[in-house]
């Protein structure tokens, strides 16, 4: 839809010097999510790959299995009081049987109200949620393979390039070949869009594959992960506590601050080809 | 409280060596906030000033305007099964005549069902919600000064150094001196404990200050900083398409790609001493 980068005229100031200039900007919107024609999330988002967003977000919230679980997905015509498409809102049909998602504050972390809210009640939710079992995958690399992850991904972050400013998702295979890359202004989002690409298309449970971020890794995203059935998650940043907790809970291998030949692993060093923690 | 971070146990790869050590994360867990016993949101926050975390993003959400508008904010007792408290939900009781926010996922973009989704939507609904015009703020400040604020921020930045994990937000003079510094996993967290101490402080509206974010700047934060009275947002990365947009509506300053004396002024250059755009 060419809406991924915009030009801005900027004022560039450096070394004392100045000059006016285009500037191409990364591309932000809201995308509201319907599922049933009921409102269930709006996210800021870069426009494009807008339907394995919206299929990857609800992977991740426990509700679509298989390619089969959605029966369509379509952008919301007649939005607008002029009867137009902004392409920022889209709805999706699930097929017969599939429970939609509870649209309440709590989804992500009650089962019942009195159930209070900590890292251990986060924890247990989704653990309760998660179909795959992410533990028993017996998914096998090596650090070397690892290493060269960060430096294919931004070899393929394309927009990243003009304007500086993208996270990136990268899915991987155990030979380190990059089968998927998606970029977006949130980092959520660029995790959602390659794992709704994988939906669509039948790959899911994504065993024997690695996801690669280009920024932190958060409980959100080793959930999102976990949900999708990937058993290694690698950041080139750091993790915070709760995403290590999950992804020891899980059994899921957390690497961080992958950088050059460098790396922390977190959890199942197993399987880099080191003994078990 | 003591619970910024955490140690975990990790196994350091480094030239093909290895070593098991242990490593300081931030702490990630889930924040409730409820308004009048109402759960309203649910972040993943790093513990500690929770109060002004609640206080801010009701100000971001247009609901609080002066520390008047506050009643109390307390922790919850009793939300976990066993009578305790997990100090990760509270109640924020707002003063007499004071509207409570809408909790329905669409309070951030619409007015009416029909007026559809889109950036220029997004654009007329802060509009039409901020409190203070930031377009008339006569706050002046030039690109030497401006340039300090990076470095003062790192080195203010505790947290961080321990971890590499953290997003930082910073409230400035015009004559670049650093007010408030908070750290958060979550960026968005980092800006409302900022704007939400200065609330508390009976600070607002904050005209006169400069608003400096570790990362980028999106549309949510320049968003943010309008509502809070400020009149400049400086990044030290890309600000997207919808931000400038934002900025531009607003009259607000927004400075991107902050880094030694370099920065571009996408909106509002006369407050650092050049002509208008």
């Amino acid at each position: 839809m060419g809406r991924t980068t915009s030009r801005r005229r900027v004022l560039r100031v450096h070394d004392g010097g100045r000059t006016t200039r285009p500037d191409t900007l990364t591309v932000e919107e809201p995308l509201e999510i319907r599922v049933g024609g009921k409102p269930l999330t709006i996210t800021m988002r870069t426009p494009g790959d807008d339907f394995d967003l919206a299929a990857g977000f609800l992977v991740g919230e426990g509700v679509v299995h298989a390619a089969a679980d959605i029966r369509s997905i379509r952008y919301c015509a007649g939005a607008t009081a002029d009867g137009g498409n902004t392409y920022n809102v889209l709805d999706v049909a699930l097929a017969d049987g599939v429970a939609p998602p509870d649209a309440s504050v709590e989804r992500n972390f009650y089962t019942t109200s009195s159930c209070g809210l900590c890292g251990k009640a986060s924890l247990d939710a989704v653990r309760t949620t998660v179909t795959w079992p992410v533990d028993a995958d017996r998914f096998a690399t090596d650090p070397a393979t690892l290493a060269t992850m960060p430096d294919e991904l931004r070899a393929a972050q394309r927009v990243f390039d003009r304007t500086g400013g993208l996270h990136a998702a990268g899915l991987f295979d155990a030979d380190g070949k990059l089968r998927c890359l998606r970029e977006d202004v949130g980092r959520h989002n660029a995790v959602d869009k390659v794992v709704g690409w994988a939906t669509r298309g039948g790959g899911l449970p994504l065993s024997g594959t690695a996801l690669m971020v280009s920024g932190r890794a958060s409980f959100e995203l080793v959930q999102k992960a976990a949900m999708a059935g990937i058993p290694l998650l690698a950041a080139v940043s750091a993790p915070s506590s709760l995403a290590v907790d999950l992804a020891a809970e899980l059994g899921l291998t957390l690497v961080g601050f992958l950088r050059g030949t460098s790396m922390n692993v977190y959890t199942r060093p197993d399987r880099l080809g080191f003994e078990p923690s």
